[in-house]
């Protein structure tokens, strides 16, 4: 009995260290994303531009690695949140957060994207959607993870509160919701996409609330 | 003795740590394969499409992505499935271990090439050919690994199931002659070997069966 | 109270084992920075380097890589030492810590444009402001960690003697002042800039007063 | 005492992880440098190659792949062997473990120059020695790492013997000399040098021999 206990608790700490590990990678291979200005004679272009303003022009690169690198950050820190609620992990589980980091470890492309066309006025409502539309489709898989995850006390710890879990499945509810209109409000506006995307970003560095558990535990 | 123990024991962990470390990346490296499509008016070329339909003609890299991500990912649950039952390791064990991850970490270049070439018909069979050559040789190695750990129970709990250990020998020799055939199939026909493959893979997603102990363990 | 104190242990834990990923991941993608020399015919351009001068020319991609490593290096050595001395965590601390993550995996940027420009007189002081600031940035971010983990042993151990954290503050805050100097020298004349950036980061290589803890502890 | 003992002990623990990590990126970044043929006809170029013999002619890019993964595979298990002998860590120990590991993450360089240019029958001899040198560069910072740690048991085992200190010194002195041997060969004669390589490399997976403790430890 405590066997199967130890290793289905071990098992929950793998996922969450292979997790971890794709977090990191991903956050930081963003960098790759921003290329050095080809200045050099040798290359054959005469580009006329000097190296202080070449590497102005890259602002949208840099708006594009903080930006990602923040999302990725917060998600990490969601990550670690929930993941001390789970106790135990199954089949199902470990696909649908598979599912979700593949969103995860898809953003450094969007980014590139951004870092690339955002700049071009015709291009930035495309870039915006599917910047949108990869976040939405990451907090859409996080939800599938925990409403799997939390149904019936299926992978939690037996003793965490009810309302605390409704709490929970509510507030990620809202977020799914949340990303779904910044998908819309880009398809409008790409500027306003863009400002929503940013500011439920922001909204996110808040402090998630403390798990209660029932007392008497 | 009991040091002699221990220090085995963190021996199978290292060795997974180090196959999580190399799971991990090889699955986040997936994303560089996608290249942003070049608009800048800047890099000289006169390009008319614009970015959606460009992100649109780049779908086989979506696919190419999800599906590598999918394999990728079901290797590293299979993998994290069979070290719970490998106890001990020695070098042999290891330099196998290591055979597998080299077919695993390859897996970004088939993944970059079916990326880049699937849409041309030419060469189609071709992409499947190395796809499935890479796959299949991943699986070989894989039993290669369980073959020589399973004999005699060498390197497995000795409370393991001995028909439990032959029902594995059974699934990972069919395995390895499934994934045979369906490189044989895309040399034969690309589109059907493709099928195949992913038919495999959508197969393996199922739970692998729960380790049997011997009563009285 | 037992249980949220192992968890806000593991809490640390799992920050540390990220960023150690994040080192990890950075240092060694320094090496893709370093381009290998096209001499192939088949690419159409004739180049009558042979492979040795080729590869010679290089020097400064090998010099970016070997400082950028040392950098990194002793910032990890350094996160590590300064690690064991953290408790507790928190979200604004967590947060912190990935503003001094999103610093250091910038710096294979500033390394590969170090490796690219270095060599041209007229962009030289540019490329060191850009390295100065970089390295400035990640000092005042760690600094911030450290003012915000400290006051009133908010996150530290509690046993941690009061005069060895003072000490501790005015040390990094001496850091802190000493490679905004190295900025604003290399504003004024960027090869000063740069001997003082190598100099500081050879003085860091010292090992780190060992912690203090009071007595009766 | 017990407390400053953990945490020694802990010391050389994250010294592993982080170095294990720089190996599991630096085995998995090897694949980067296998490109994709250019195949697509919107690329502009007219190429009449099939993409079948375009995989064939990148065999230098499996050979260099697979040679790099085996010698970076293979200096993972030893660092692992040795890191069981090392109890302690002191400042030193740390920055020659980052020299070591300098050398093993700058392992995908030469790979790639292998790659590219080992066909080139003119540069041959230049892609030997530059390898040559790195992996001579590595095993002299590995041998370094160990007289350090060994003089006088300083970081090692207390109860760890003698004789089989002297015997590992003797057998990491050997393979310095042997590796040395391999650059100074490669000087001479390019192939020569190569298949020293090689067949060192492949000695090297014979299974190093097990720790001696003194008797009544």
């Amino acid at each position: 009995m405590q066997k199967s206990r130890a290793s289905a608790e071990s098992d929950t700490q793998r996922i969450e260290a292979f997790s971890d590990g794709v977090f990191a990678i991903a956050i930081t291979l963003l960098i790759l994303e921003i290329r050095v200005p080809q200045l050099n004679s040798t290359e054959g272009t005469t580009n006329t531009l000097s190296l202080a303003s070449a590497l102005f022009v890259l602002w949208p690169s840099y708006f594009a690695y903080i930006f990602s690198f923040v999302v990725i950050g917060i998600f990490w820190v969601n990550h670690h949140y929930v993941f001390q609620l789970y106790e135990r992990s199954d089949q199902v589980f470990k696909l649908f957060n598979l599912l979700f980091l593949m969103c995860i470890s898809f953003l450094p492309f969007p980014t590139a994207v951004v870092a690339r066309c955002i700049t071009d006025a015709q291009q930035l409502q495309t870039v915006v959607v599917l910047y949108a539309l990869v976040l939405f489709l990451s907090v859409l898989t996080w939800l599938l993870i925990w409403l799997y995850a939390s149904r019936n006390h299926r992978l939690l710890n037996r003793n965490l509160d009810g309302r605390f879990i409704a709490y929970l499945t509510r507030m990620y509810i809202l977020t799914s919701v949340l990303y779904f209109l910044a998908l819309v409000l880009s398809l409008w506006n790409g500027i306003a996409g863009l400002v929503l995307c940013v500011g439920l970003t922001l909204l996110y560095t808040l402090p998630p609330k403390k798990p209660v558990y029932r007392s008497g535990a």
